[in-house]
Formats: C-alpha cells, sequence, structure tokens
C-alpha cells in the first residue's frame, strides 16, 4: 500500500517498519517512545517524526509528521484527505506531534544526526535507577562497545565528528539527565548534555528511557541496539557484584 | 475467512488478533485469561466475549459470545451453524462463557468500558505476592506512569470520566484483591474495589493475574501494556532494593 | 506440499507445527525434546511420533514414526521413498526413533494418553536443581492450577481418569525422578512415578527435563503450557522467598 | 531472488537465514558476531562468510565472501555488480572481510569443520565475567550436554575425530581465551585453545562472546543452541548456589 507509494528506504517506511521491531523488543510498547529520520539522501534539510499516541507497531508511513529543520512542520498526517490513515482511529482524528519532538531536533541542530531514536528500554531505566545518585554511566572491556562511534570535535568546524569506532578498552559513557514532568521541558538539558558529552552518541534520562541518535538511520538502530545489550549486560554484572568499568 | 466476514476492526475480529498477541507475550496461555470488546461505534449495548477454555491463539472471530449489556447472552458460538468453527473442536463441542464473563460486565456496567482484558501476566501475579500483606500497589515517578489515564467522578452525574492522563510525578495505585476458588465469586470485590478506587483502570487479584479495561481497544491495550511493563519494572526495582514510590 | 497431503489436524501436521511452537518457546533447542500424538479420534492405537535428532523446528509431517500400540513401529520416514524428506540431510540418512519412545509409549499404556510431549524447559530443569534434595515438587494457591486436570483412579476400572479440574487451593504435586545415562533407561522410574501419583499428569526428570501428557493433543499443550508457567513463577517465587505452598 | 538463484540450501542462503534467527535470540544484534559455512557437499575447499558491520538479520546471499582455503580470498560482494546488493548501502559501498575471518579459517583449518558460527551472546559474555579469574567453563550433569560430540585425537592422523556424542555424567570443559583489542589479533590464542582442547567444539572469548563450529551448518547450528542453552542455565544455577560440576 503506502509502502509501495513511497518505497521501502523512504524515511516514512523506515518509521513504520522500525517501530514494528522496536515494539517486539518491548521499547515502545503502551505507544511510550518514538523515530524519527532525516532524508540524508535526497533532501537533507526534511525530517519525519512518528506521531503521538498512536499503537506504535500499527503505524503507517502516511501517518509521519514532516518537519523542516531547524524546526518548521511541513506537514502533518491532518493535511492530506488522501492519505491512508490508521484504521484505529476516529475520522476526525487530530495527530499530534511526539512530545519529544524538540529532543528530536537538538539531536538533528547540534549533531547532524541521519535518524534519532527514543525507547522506554527497561534496561535504560533500570540503568538510571541503580546508579540513581550518579549523573553518568560507564562501561568498558566489552567487545560489542566497538559497535560505538568515536566522536571528536574537530578544532576547526567546532562540529562533532565520527574519527572511527570504539576500542574495546575504551570507556562508555553515556550521561544521565533528570526527567521532567513534561518531555518538552527536556529539550534544555538534553542540549546541555550533548554539548557537555561529545563523544557520547546518546543520553539517558533518569526514570524514562534513552535518546539515541546517529548519522544515518542504520546506524542509530546498530547503536541503540549496542547501547542497549550493554545495559542489559550493565544490568546482570552489577547483580552479580562484577565492575562495569575495569580497571 | 471469517476476518473478511467481520472486516478488520470488527470486535470479534479484535479479539481474535489480539489474543495471538497476548499468548505471544505470555499473558494468556493454557488457556487462560481472556478478552472483551464492546461495539462502541455501531452498537455500543452489545459486547463480545471470547469463551473460555479453547487456546486463545487459535480463536477465530466466529467463536465469540454477544452479549447485551447489562447482561443478557445475545448469541453463543453454539446457535450458529454456519459459523466458522475452531478446527480443534470436536463437532458436538460445547462452548462456555468465559467464567470471567460476570467480571468484564462490571466493568461495562460501573465504568462505561469500551473493553476488558483479563490476563494471568506473572508479572501481576509476581507483584501480588511480593506484597502479599498489601491491598494496594503503588507506583511513582516512572516516565510509563503517563501512558495512564487521569480520571475524576463527574460529581453530578456521579460517573468516572477521563480527564486526562496521568503525570510523571502521580503515584498509579492499583487495588489488590484476594482471589477465590470460582472466578466468578470476584464479581463483588472487584465491584467494590472499581467503587472504592474511582482513580484505578486495573484491579490485580492475588496469585491469579489483572483485570485492565479503557474507554476502547486500543486504549485499554495501551493500559494493559503500561501497567505491565510498570509492574515488571517494579519486581525489578524490588529486587535491587529500589523504593516503588519515591519519596 | 507434506501438510495438504496430511490435512491441518493429522496427528503428524501437528507435530510438525507444534515442534516449531515449542523451538521458539526455548523447550526443544539443540534438537532436545520431542513429541507424539495418538490418532484419538481415526485409528486410536495409532500414534505418530517424531524422529531423534533431527531440527525440531524444520521437521516436515513425512518424516514422523507411526507406531501401533502397545509399541510396534509400523513405518519409519525411511520406509517410504515419495515422503518428502527433511532438505537438510544426505540422501542416505536413517531416521532413528527418539530415545524417549519408550517413555511415550509408558503414558499412552498406563494412562491412555492422546498426546506426550518431552521439553527441556530450563524451567523445569532448575525446579528439580533447586530442589535437589526432594523427590516431589509441590505448589498450590495460584489461579493457573485450574488449567491441570483432576484426576482419580476409577476403583471398578482401576484406571486413572479425568473427574473435573483442580482447584485454586489444590497442590499440584509432581514427582521429580532422577536422570539415567541413557533416556530408555528412565522408563521404569518413568512408569513407578505414573502409577505411584495417580493425580499428575506430567513427571520431571531432573537435570533434564520434563515428561506431560494428556487426553489429547491440545489438552497436552495446554498442560505443558500451564506447567511450565508455574514452574518459572515458582523459581521466581523462590528466589523471592515466597513458599510454593500456602499454609 | 537471490535465494531462488542460490537454492535454499546453499552456504550463502542459509548464512542469510541463520542470521535472522541468530538475531531473533539476541546472539548478533548491533552487527555483531556472524556465520560462515563451507560448502561441504560439493565445493570442499570453499567457504562462504558473511561480510562486516551489516545488519545481520538484513543481509542477502548475494553480500557474501567466497574464501578457497585455507585462506585466499575468491570473491567478493564488491566484485560482481549484478549482484543484489543490501538496499541499505550507497552506491559505492565497498564491502569489508568479518574481523574474525582468520578465526573461522582457523576452524576450517585445525579441526575441518563444515561452519563457524560467532556470537556476541550475553550468556557467553556473563559465564566469562561470573569466573573471571578461571580460564576453563565447566558444567556436568546435565541432559543438554548430551547434544555435544564426543571429540577424540586419531592417533593415526593426528586429526580430531568425533566419535559419538557426550554422555550426561560427562563434563563440558570450554576454554577461556582473553579478548584482544583487535579481533585478528585472537587468531593465535584461538588456535592455541583448539589444539589444547581436543575436546571442544567451542572457545569461549572473555568479555566478548564465543567461537562455534561443527562438522556441518546443522550441527554447528546445534551445538550452539545447545552450548548457549547450558550458558544461560549455569547461570541462574551459580545465582541459586548450585555447583555446575556435580560431585
Amino acid at each position: 500500500m503506502s509502502e509501495e507509494k513511497y518505497g521501502p528506504n523512504h524515511p516514512a517506511t523506515l518509521i513504520s517498519e522500525l517501530c514494528k521491531l522496536f515494539y517486539n523488543n518491548g521499547w515502545v510498547t503502551g505507544t511510550g517512545g518514538g523515530i524519527s529520520i532525516r532524508d540524508v539522501e535526497n533532501q537533507p534539510n526534511i525530517v519525519y517524526i512518528a506521531p503521538s499516541g498512536i499503537q506504535k507497531e500499527r503505524l503507517s508511513p502516511d501517518e509521519m509528521f514532516v518537519v523542516e529543520l531547524p524546526g518548521k512542520i511541513l506537514q502533518t498526517p491532518n493535511d492530506d484527505e488522501s492519505r491512508k490513515r490508521n484504521l484505529d482511529l476516529p475520522d476526525n482524528y487530530q495527530y499530534k506531534p511526539l512530545a519529544c519532538t524538540p529532543l528530536f531536533l537538538s539531536c538533528y541542530n547540534l549533531r547532524d544526526a541521519g535518524a534519532c531514536i527514543h525507547t522506554h528500554s527497561q534496561n535504560a531505566v533500570m540503568a538510571t535507577l541503580i546508579f540513581e545518585d550518579k549523573v553518568e554511566f560507564s562501561m568498558s572491556h566489552i567487545e560489542q562497545i566497538k559497535a560505538l562511534p568515536q566522536l571528536e570535535v574537530n578544532r576547526e568546524t567546532g562540529k562533532v565528528e565520527k574519527v572511527g569506532s570504539m576500542q574495546f578498552f575504551d570507556t562508555m559513557v553515556l550521561p544521565i539527565i533528570e526527567n521532567t514532568p513534561h518531555e518538552e521541558d527536556l529539550t534544555e538539558t538534553l542540549q546541555e548534555a550533548i554539548v557537555k558529552y561529545p563523544g557520547a552518541t546518546a543520553v539517558l534520562v533518569r526514570r524514562h528511557g534513552i535518546y539515541v541518535w546517529g548519522e544515518n538511520v542504520w546506524k542509530a538502530k546498530v547503536y541503540n541496539e549496542a547501547i542497549d545489550y550493554l545495559l542489559e549486560l550493565a544490568i546482570k554484572m552489577h547483580q552479580n557484584g562484577i565492575a562495569l568499568v575495569k580497571k
């Protein structure tokens, strides 16, 4: 249907497909979380974002918001009568953008991200609870860390650039920011964390979940998978009294 | 087949579809649990209920009971010879309504629910066992709580109404009622709990499972997913010595 | 293909289908475990049994052994050249019957079972390890127990008969037998356990797994699911210091 | 498409298929891990190997490297314009062989393996962490051990040969080697471990994962499943204070 309309690698198609995968992983149950993809190849200023409050595993590509960077909504699923709308919804349903839209936009604007993922992964939440008195999560000497990017500030441009992959003996450091009652109020502290931790490609939100981004959708997906693997392992290590950072 | 007969959003189709999903989640294994949906859009007095004792993941839409509120059985899968009956069953099989039928009806009659879900989720059972001396389960300051409805008693009508969503810092309180040898004997205490806890959209049953309802099937599904997520997280928090209600 | 040949409810088709399901549940990984179904409706003396050593999730209905009770092999997958054989196997592959064949036959002969399931479920193995000094596993006051049959010895015939379902407050008691180096050497102790525990529809094997049977394939499946649910819950309860039998 | 081109049992098809299965098992998330299959039946000197850095669950059979033993790369996915390339990748993408290629080749050359599997299974990593001061993982008296091969050195040829299956009371011993910053630097210690432990069909890599091989792809798959089952069980036993080797 609408997948044929957009093609298999169109951002709207991929958001719909990945939301199904993430639902099965328990990352976006109960309509939590969301995905956003920038059209890096064709229209690098255009970003597609999943709508709010819809069953993530049932999204059709026609239901995305389209935003022009740095942040102008170009199109909502409400605009176009011909769009295939989610069968669960009443005819007069008004789609709303995700409350985390400004957070996604921060990743695009501050880091030139190609895609942003937000999940309520229990591994992320537990990591922030086990270390409730800490503002950083650190872990080293696990092979999976090598799936993450080595990021550095380019002194000339001031931009964060990927210069390779992290090494086995490197310490992955993820900032943990405190949750706020309204998701959009996270924007400022998320931006501060992004600036303060140029080596991080993700930010944990206490008692809430995680934001992960990457240079394109597949890298964002890989980083999210690798970090979730590491957080899951970290919780098991902690429960078995094994230090997360090897001395 | 019979999905074509009813259409993809017919209550009978959705019960069949959601039972498969719930089976895969481990919520209705061993024929436990069940789902009921009210035909909110077309016949708001008519409720569809899954039959008892059938493999929940193999139900066809033709196998549902149809009940007129407040509680008259209009149709059973035994009535109609042309119905497509479950292939596993002998020709003379007599379908029986779920023992939890009066509990589902209580949610419809007391709360104007659009759908009711009953599962034997191990997270629900464990939550009632870890707090075996308590009659309430409480949890606060987790983002996923925001997926639950903010409910209030309308002073004029006396009815419980949804006035928004719970906030991050709100405390979700679910009543826990004691199990009884016969499921129908839970009806009275379930009704008492529903009346006593106007802010709750679910009731835990000790050593048994949970009842969750919502204003329509998708909301009931979201509430059930969000509550199960919270119960699973609560058990992990408890095992790690983390308080469920933040002071 | 061969499912069309046999029809969707033929024992050979159902063994193939259920092995896929059980593989996904982690019950028959690494070619462990197996399923056998008696053709209760059409040829009550004929039993179909999965072969040994084959990837359980890739079995075709053509690959079953056919046994006439009490125990004569009528047909092996080696007999018939026209059978669709598993694509993984060399042309000259000689199928072997499961080592647990005599154990399945014991359930048919001693209990008139309609189907037998053997899994290496980790929940079953852990239950026998946590209670390594016990020869019985007992659990009470969990709703899921009601999915199990109430069995009684008929004084006239001496046969074990299903007289209803277990009650919530009943204690499920499963015998635990010691494992032996060769699976067929379990036969005698399994038979003794079956005779000694007329109320049980399953036998645990220490450090090995479980045998479950029922009056037909769907009941055996339900009993297996319910028992595995209870064993999984029991391990969690034990780890949280909660007694398995309520006083 | 390309599955039709190669046929369902071609090594390239099977790598693609098994990578999907392994992804769902959490063994190769985040592009970690990999599979290699030797064309035992038709071209026993030819080995197919998955490429590096690609989403393992999205590999097409056209994307494999082809290597002639003992180690000459015959073909890369970059060579052939007509190959169906992974849709996620830019047109000028240069495929790279897995960093674990020399480790796979070691298994082929030292053990005449028919297939090699490398995963980042958390059970494998946890087993090396729980026993961080040990260079061997040992476990006995669990039925699933019987899925593993009994291996012996043939005194005449000096080659390791499969002489049967392990017994229930046998002790499975897997060497644990220390991880290195670069995966190819594991080659020497892996080879030493393979030589030193002729009875093992797998090697654990500390804080990294596991290498498993077998006489053909299906045996390698079964050994990998059985070992992962045993490692998962071992962690649970350890957490419950149960000795892994029965005295």
